[in-house]
């Protein structure tokens, strides 16, 4: 039987440092770190970028599935899209958690080792947090910082028309990885006896639990001396994501079926569930991918990198948000992200 | 009967659009607020310090007893209490919260509304947060930021024996206002038909729900020129704050029990329930009042500052931590403070 410490032997402070005593900073900018009122930053003449994420258990995740340390990772990963999402580089997070008692240090501690290998693996510094019970549920708190020279920040608001649309990796394999996950649930809770069936679906799956956030794509941007025109993450579906940009920005858009990034593993396993990848790709959220407008100069940099597709361009707001199907028909596009409150 | 609209009727963005369309910027720092991936903010020169505070429906609060609208003031405030602590200027805010389907937007409102008046009375801008359901419970997390000039950031590791202990406004009035409502919750629920009786407990009542964050003391020392040796805020009792200053910076303290700031209407309070009012500033909790240590030849400066008390001083760390009592004996300074976990 594994080992279980109760987190009330330790009391908060206790806990805290349990949690906090290994840290080494990683960056210049992190004056004062964890154990007092506040943290203290700088950006020595760069802008702050701060962005912030609630993580809910029975919301946001199933922790029959979910692997505490999984968890931890994705938690920050989640923050560091964003910042990667306004072109700048994350330096700091504050991470606050809330659990009942059911959690173990022991727990607790696999949590925070998937924290602090997001931290490791993306250079930034926990400098702050709080801890605290809760009534039910595992809630998790995070709040990133980044920082980026005023001349390279991206906004949403800035796509113009003629511009190119792209985005990085595939798209639509996390939420696949959520149907095979929760199918897999409810078979075990009807029946527990059965072994679980996700041979073949190490890809979607691991899109879904282990994510990663695109800071290869904004290095390759710097080495490249591109600035995107408009750009943000893609985490609730690219349509949805599409529809932002060209409101924020008062611009129209086509976008291509066809050259909507999906991987091979994602469609096959959404004929599984007799899907359509594409649905899953406009529709599917948790990608953490990152959707852009170039300027049309740029179109020869973007050969080198085989991360990033073209996927349609932007248009004058009165030409409407259309997709290209594959047949050739022109239909409106239509935000169907998760609302969180239905 | 009051109206109530359905937070899903308005889906995610329609809800944040609702509750951040008003907001108007009071700060330069604030470049770029709601509506991106993230916001973007410029200290210019200054270092920036962060905090954060995750508060949990039936741990942090109890909305029996707690207006939505003070919960919201109060939310902010304790954050901006911690920035004040480290000498800095609070200058922005992002808030998160989960909630469950019995809140109506009405609700949220009445919350929003007191989360604009703390922005307003301190002028802090919300430039960005999250909205989520919750399965139970409203769930809240704030993170402030704020400013300061490097060489006036006060830790808490850097009391120097000899220095004054200093502390502001009075202590444990929350704690004892939090008895009141306790009592009158278990009152009513065994007696709905009694009628609450709190005439004559404004004071302790209103200390624990609408605090005020010490900017005053801030300016205070900005005006005389004044940087306190070590600085932290009074959240869980006086007791567990002192200690933290004793171990951080490696010193003793002297603390006189008479010096000890407790209002009369506190004390009067405290006495309906038999407890000692000094017990209560020590180990009472959420005064959101500071405790500081000056050197020896700031002392003139503090007669100027009626809401400030010098309580004792730090002496070199083998000489241990100390209160000396109103009869003249001395014992040791223990925590009692609030442990989230038992």
């Amino acid at each position: 039987m594994a080992l279980r410490t109760e987190i009330s032997s330790l009391g908060e402070f206790g806990l805290i440092n349990h949690l906090t005593k290994n840290i080494e900073h990683q960056n210049v900018s992190t004056i004062v770190g964890v154990g007092d009122d506040a943290a203290v930053i700088d950006h020595f003449g760069k802008q702050t970028v701060i962005t912030t994420d609630l993580l809910i258990e029975g919301v946001h995740f199933d922790l029959v599935y979910t692997p505490l340390k999984h968890l931890g990772y994705k938690s920050v990963i989640v923050n560091l899209s964003d910042i990667y999402a306004m072109n700048a580089t994350p330096t700091q997070i504050t991470l606050s958690i809330g659990f009942s008692n059911r959690f173990s240090l022991e727990a607790l501690d696999e949590f925070y080792d998937g924290v602090y290998a997001a931290c490791s693996e993306y250079g930034v510094d926990l400098v702050g947090g709080d801890t605290s019970s809760s009534q039910k549920g595992f809630i998790i708190s995070v709040t990133a910082l980044g920082e980026v020279l005023p001349e390279k920040i991206v906004k949403r608001s800035t796509a113009k028309p003629g511009d190119l649309l792209c985005c990085s990796g595939d798209l639509g394999a996390a939420y696949v990885g959520l149907l095979f996950l929760e199918r897999e649930k409810k078979i075990f809770l009807e029946s527990p006896e059965v072994q679980p069936d996700l041979e073949g679906e190490k890809y979607v799956i691991s899109k879904l639990l282990k994510p990663e956030a695109r800071k290869d794509i904004i290095r390759f941007f710097e080495e490249q001396d591109i600035v995107p025109t408009a750009m943000m993450d893609i985490s609730d579906g690219l349509s949805s994501e599409i529809l932002h940009i060209c409101t924020q920005s008062n611009v129209g858009c086509r976008l291509y079926e066809e050259k909507i990034p999906v991987a091979d593993d994602m469609k096959k396993a959404a004929y599984k569930f007799e899907i359509d990848p594409t649905a899953c790709a406009l529709s599917g959220g948790e990608d953490y991918e990152l959707l852009f407008t170039l300027a049309q100069s740029d179109y020869d940099k973007l050969v080198l990198n085989e991360q990033i597709s073209v996927i349609g361009y932007m248009t004058a707001p009165e030409e409407g948000r259309k997709i290209i199907t594959k047949g050739g028909n022109l239909h409106d596009i239509t935000a169907q992200g998760w609302n969180a409150f239905k």
